[in-house]
């Protein structure tokens, strides 16, 4: 049974401060769950779930102490989603306080990402095209966001991501990797070298890179447009250039 | 002024049902709205605005017989978003009755993609990359969803979408053009050879396209997966695929 104070304490986790106060955030679906179960970077706190969830699973997978069966009106009112799921887990959240500065193979860098579904795609685009982690500005949609882990499909268990400065990752990385900027005015893809060590920046859609970023950053490609729409969104050029980047470095 | 059965009717927009009855659907924001005015493809019925946003035009641009001035309050009940525009416009669909049949240069084709957000991505990507037309299956979202038509980001207005059986196009299609079905077990993309016209096929996340319409495609394209996630979803998919096809037709 899920106690008053739990129950508050889950829901207080769909808020960002909260959830950084507190160390903890919550990954809601049975797919998710497991997942989460399976990494061994994340330690589970609790498992909430529906009476019937729990029984495919023994002591081992699942301990007795973390176990927390809850009713489908009860979850209805600890879920961040209109159409929860039949458990959702409170999971530790990783520590991550050494920023990174070598990079070796591809890695995506989000500036400005406000949208949480987008940037849960970007996370799952990272992974399936092999990138290493994922660097994101302090002013993007928080990577614990529900939403975010929602969209990664499990992609945040198995990816490292860093909130930092990416101006100061930029000024103090070691000189064996490209920073390359996604922008209008850059090179056309079908044609840009991307070298093996790639850090590939990536903007808001409505304003690109900032121009603070963009001046530390001398190499740019850009997608052709080959008809009229007006712009891809971040997550879909993140797609293109990967995969770019995969086609020279199979 | 916009009278109560006006405001009903633009309500009733929100359901498919009552769009097909009325042959009309509702595009929200300025962007958008001043898109559907351009478009020689779309009639409007009716331009519902904040007052001040009417001031930046004159009666040619904006006939005075379809101007609706409109309160925030009455907004908030018409609109189909939790956070209206000042703008939505009333548009007649356009007519496409005759199914396509013949097929030049890249052709989208979308079976039972269910999320009216991802299908409007899916537009915006055709449009990027040059793509002629959509056609999706009858199970797929409706392409006048309110949230199709908002991630169209007004792709909606210059790329012909028609909803059919994609198994009738296929069997009567014209012979000059290769129908490629995204699938696992298809060839990798990266040297995979696309015909110039080519109709590319995209299922549903979940569970890729139908054996049905599988058994009558031979041809099959698939993305490489150089990490773990454990799927792209479909618009992510076709904006690689385009771009893979862009790269060897430029």
């Amino acid at each position: 049974m899920l106690s008053h104070s739990q129950s508050k304490l889950i829901r207080s986790l769909r808020i960002k401060k909260h959830r950084y106060a507190e160390g903890l955030f919550v990954v809601e679906g049975s797919k998710a769950v497991l997942e989460a179960l399976q990494s061994s970077n994340h330690s589970i706190k609790m498992v909430v779930a529906h009476s019937a969830w729990f029984g495919a699973f023994n002591e081992e997978e699942i301990p007795e102490n973390i176990r927390f069966p809850i009713s489908p009106a009860d979850m209805d009112k600890i879920s961040a989603f209109d159409t929860p799921s039949e458990v959702l887990a409170v999971v530790q959240m990783p520590e991550r306080t050494q920023i990174p500065l070598q990079f070796e193979g591809l890695w995506l860098a989000a500036e400005s990402i406000r949208d949480p579904g987008n940037l849960g795609t970007m996370l799952r685009i990272a992974e399936w095209f092999g990138a290493k982690g994922l660097l994101l500005s302090p002013d993007c949609a928080d990577v614990f966001n529900p939403k975010t882990v929602q969209a990664s499909m499990g992609s945040i268990f198995r990816l490292p991501v860093f909130h930092c400065s990416l101006t100061e990752v930029l000024s103090n990385a070691a000189s064996d990797v490209a920073f390359v900027a996604a922008a209008m005015e850059g090179n056309a893809s079908p044609t840009f070298n991307f070298d093996f060590n790639t850090v590939l920046l990536l903007g808001n859609e409505g304003n690109g890179l900032s121009e603070e970023l963009l001046a530390l950053v001398p190499k740019r490609v850009n997608i052709p447009q080959w008809g009229g729409a007006e712009s891809l969104n971040a997550a879909i050029a993140s797609a293109v250039l990967a995969y770019q980047y995969r086609l020279q470095h199979p």
